[in-house]
C-alpha cells in the first residue's frame, strides 16, 4: 500500500425529505446565492422543497447553469456574488451545477490574474466561498469531493481543479427527488459512477486488498442495483443504492494507498470539449480503447476484476482481462450506452483534433505515465 | 436503506514515516499537550519520532494514561490544561489514550456540574479542546471517530460519549510503529475491529447492500491478512492492509442507513468494569451469546455473512447461522482468543454482578430492544 493523506469534511444528509433539513445546514445570517441549472428543478418539485425550506433567508437566485458548465456562465455568477455581497453558495442541480457553484466559490475572493488560472494550473487555490449541496443527479460524485470540471466556449477547452477549500460543507441526497429523471441521465450516471470506481481499480497491484473490495462492492452494487433503476423508476430502495454508490465512487475512499488511472476521462474530456458528448458517453468510449491498449499492464487487476466481479474463473490472465473487457462493454451496450465514435459519427478528422491538443499540451497520461498523444491516437482509433 | 447523516472530518495520514508530516498538522503557536500511556513509546521510538518531529514547538507531557483508562487520571490531566493554558492536545498512543484524550478535551472547557456527567448522559457536550492523534495500536478506531470510553475505579463503571466536537482534527498512522506490539494486542485488535464490524452488520436487513459489501470487505480482509500479521510482525503490507481495516471498522461509513447492534459492547463493557478484561476479549465472549440468543431475529444476516465470508452455501439460513457461529468463534480461538467465561475465572457470580447493573440502568438492549436485564443474564449464562 502506498502512502495517503486522505481528508473529507462534507456532512452528507441522505434521505427522503432530507431537504427539509436545509435550515439546520445553511449559515443562520448568510447572503445565499442558489445557483440551478436550465429548469428542471422548477418542473420536479426541488426548487419549490428548496425554497419552502429556505423562507426567510437571505436568498439570490442563479439559473441557467448549463451541462459541462461554461467558464463564460460561472463568470457571470462570480459578477452577481461581488455585487451582491454574496457569502454563501447553495448548488441545487447535479454535477455541472455542482462543479460549477465550486469554480464560482474559488472565483469570488481570487486575485491572481484572471480566474481561468485556476484550471489551467497557473494558480493555486486557497481559499474559497463556502457553499452546500441539494444533489439532483446521481453521476459524478461532486456532491462528496473537492473537484471541478470547467468548460470554455470561446476556446473549446475543458479544464478540471481540485482544493480542499471547495469541499461542501453539506451535501443533502434525496433519491426520491431523482425518480423524475430521464432515462438517459440514468444511464449516463450508472456508467459515470462505474467508470470512476474502476479508474481507481483498474491499474497495478499495490497489495490493497480492502480498497480492491471497497471498489468491487461499489461496482456489484451497480450492477446489481441498475435494472431496477432504469425499469422501475420509482423503486426507492434501489435508487437510494445506486445514489450512495455513484456519491462513494469518487469521494476519495477508493483512491487511498492505490494508483489511479484518471486517463479514460482525460481523453474523454476533449470529446466533450470538441463534439459536446455528454461526459458519460465520452468514458464510454474511452474505456474500452485505454484497456486494449494497456491490457498488458492491467493485466493481475483486469484478471481480478474480471474473476470477482463478472465470475470469470477460466483462462489466463490476459484471457480474463479480453473477457472482463468485453463484458463491460455488453453491460453498457445493454443499459443503452453507445461505447463507438461512430455512433457519434466522429471520425480520424475528429481524432486528429484531440490527438492535436496532447501534441499541444506535451503531457503523458495513465498508471505508468506511457500514454502519450502518439498512444491517444491509437487508443481513439481502436474506437471509431 | 434508511435516513442518515454521515460526517467525519478526520484527516488521515497513513504510511510510514508520516510521524515526520506533524509540523504540517500541528497548529503553529499552540500551547499542545502530549498524552501517552504507560511508557511503551517510550521503548518503541515512538515518543522519540514524535519530540523530534515537535522540535521547537511549545509541547508538554502527560504520561501514564492506563489501559480502559480512568476518569480520574484523566481530571489530573484536566488540571494540567487548566493551570497551563493548553490549547492543543496531541494523543500518542492506542484507543485508551485517545479515548481519554477525547474526553480531557471535552472536560476542559465543561461547566455543566462534575466532568463525569458528559459519560453518564447528564450534560451534552458541544465545544471541547481541539485534538490530534498519533495513532500506535491498531484495534478501536478511535483515531478516525468521536467516541470514547472512560472507567471510573471509585465506582467500577465503565461508560461512553460521543460528539462530533472531539473528532480529532488529523490522525497519524504508520503501520510500522505497530511492529513492536505484542501477540496479545494484536490478537485484541484483529477481535476489536473483527466485532466492531459485526455489530453494524449482523442485525436485520434494511437493503442496503453496499453497506453489506463493505462490511465484507472488511471482515475479508481481517481474516486474509491475520496470519500474516501474527506470524511475520515485519510484513509492511500485510500489517498496513490490517492497520487501515482497524481504522476503517468504526469510522461511521458502515453504520449509513443500517441498525447496528452495539449490545455486545454494551454487555462487554462491565465485564471490563468489573473483571479488568481486555476490552477485545470481553467482546469475545459476548458476541457468540448475544448471536445465539437473537439467532432468529439476526437469521438473515447471519446467512449472508455466512455465505459470502465463510463460503457456507448448503442448509437452511438457521443451519447456515449456526455454522458462522461456530465458524467465528473457531477463528478467534485459532489466532488465540479465549471466548468463555471460565477463561478468565467469572461465574455465576460473577454474571449476577453484570445482570444487577442492567436492572438498575433499566436499559434495553440490541437492534429489536429486546435485551433487558433478564436476557443479559441468559446470555452471559449460555457464555460460562
Amino acid at each position: 500500500m502506498l502512502n495517503f493523506i486522505y481528508w473529507n469534511p462534507v456532512q452528507v444528509v441522505f434521505g427522503h425529505n432530507s431537504i427539509t433539513e436545509l435550515p439546520k445546514l445553511v449559515p443562520d445570517k448568510a447572503k445565499i446565492l442558489m445557483t440551478y441549472g436550465t429548469g428542471s428543478i422548477k418542473k420536479n418539485g426541488v426548487y419549490e422543497q428548496v425554497t419552502q425550506a429556505l423562507k426567510g433567508y437571505n436568498l439570490i437566485e442563479f439559473g441557467g447553469i448549463e451541462p459541462n458548465p461554461f467558464y463564460e456562465t460561472c463568470l457571470k455568477a462570480v459578477d452577481v456574488c461581488k455585487r451582491e455581497k454574496v457569502d454563501f453558495l447553495l448548488a441545487v442541480g447535479g454535477g455541472s451545477v455542482l462543479d460549477a457553484t465550486k469554480f464560482i466559490a474559488a472565483a469570488v475572493p481570487f486575485q491572481d490574474g484572471e480566474p481561468w488560472n485556476i484550471l489551467s494550473g497557473k494558480a493555486q487555490v486557497t481559499q474559497a466561498l463556502p457553499l452546500g449541496a441539494v444533489m439532483t443527479i446521481p453521476a459524478t460524485g461532486s456532491e462528496m469531493n473537492c473537484l471541478a470540471v470547467i468548460s470554455r466556449a470561446e476556446t473549446q477547452e475543458k479544464l478540471h481543479f481540485g482544493t480542499p477549500a471547495v469541499y461542501p460543507k453539506f451535501s443533502v441526497i434525496d433519491p426520491a427527488v431523482t425518480f423524475s429523471l430521464p432515462k438517459k441521465q440514468l444511464v449516463n450516471g450508472i456508467v459515470d459512477a462505474f467508470v470512476h470506481v474502476l479508474e481507481q481499480y483498474v491499474t497495478y497491484p499495490v497489495i490493497t486488498p480492502l480498497q480492491d473490495r471497497q471498489a468491487e462492492a461499489i461496482l456489484h452494487t451497480i450492477i446489481e442495483s441498475a435494472p431496477s433503476v432504469l425499469a422501475d423508476r420509482m423503486d426507492y430502495n434501489a435508487r437510494a443504492n445506486f445514489v450512495w454508490c455513484a456519491t462513494q465512487a469518487l469521494n476519495g475512499h477508493l483512491s487511498c494507498g492505490v494508483v489511479p488511472d484518471f486517463s479514460t476521462h482525460m481523453i474523454g474530456h476533449e470529446l466533450t470539449a470538441f463534439f459536446g458528448l455528454d461526459h458519460a458517453q465520452t468514458l464510454a468510449i474511452v474505456l474500452f480503447g485505454v484497456w486494449q491498449h494497456q491490457i498488458h499492464n492491467k493485466a493481475a487487476k483486469l484478471a481480478q476484476y474480471a474473476e470477482r466481479v463478472w465470475g470469470i474463473t477460466s483462462g489466463s490472465d490476459l484471457e480474463k482481462a479480453e473477457l472482463a473487457i468485453e463484458k463491460t462493454e455488453d453491460f453498457f451496450n445493454a443499459i443503452g450506452m453507445a461505447t463507438r465514435l461512430r455512433d457519434y459519427n466522429i471520425g480520424e478528422d475528429g481524432i486528429d483534433k484531440v490527438v492535436k491538443r496532447f501534441i499541444e499540451r506535451n503531457i503523458t497520461l495513465g498508471e505508468n505515465k506511457n500514454i502519450t498523444a502518439k498512444e491517444v491516437k491509437e487508443i481513439l482509433s481502436s474506437r471509431l
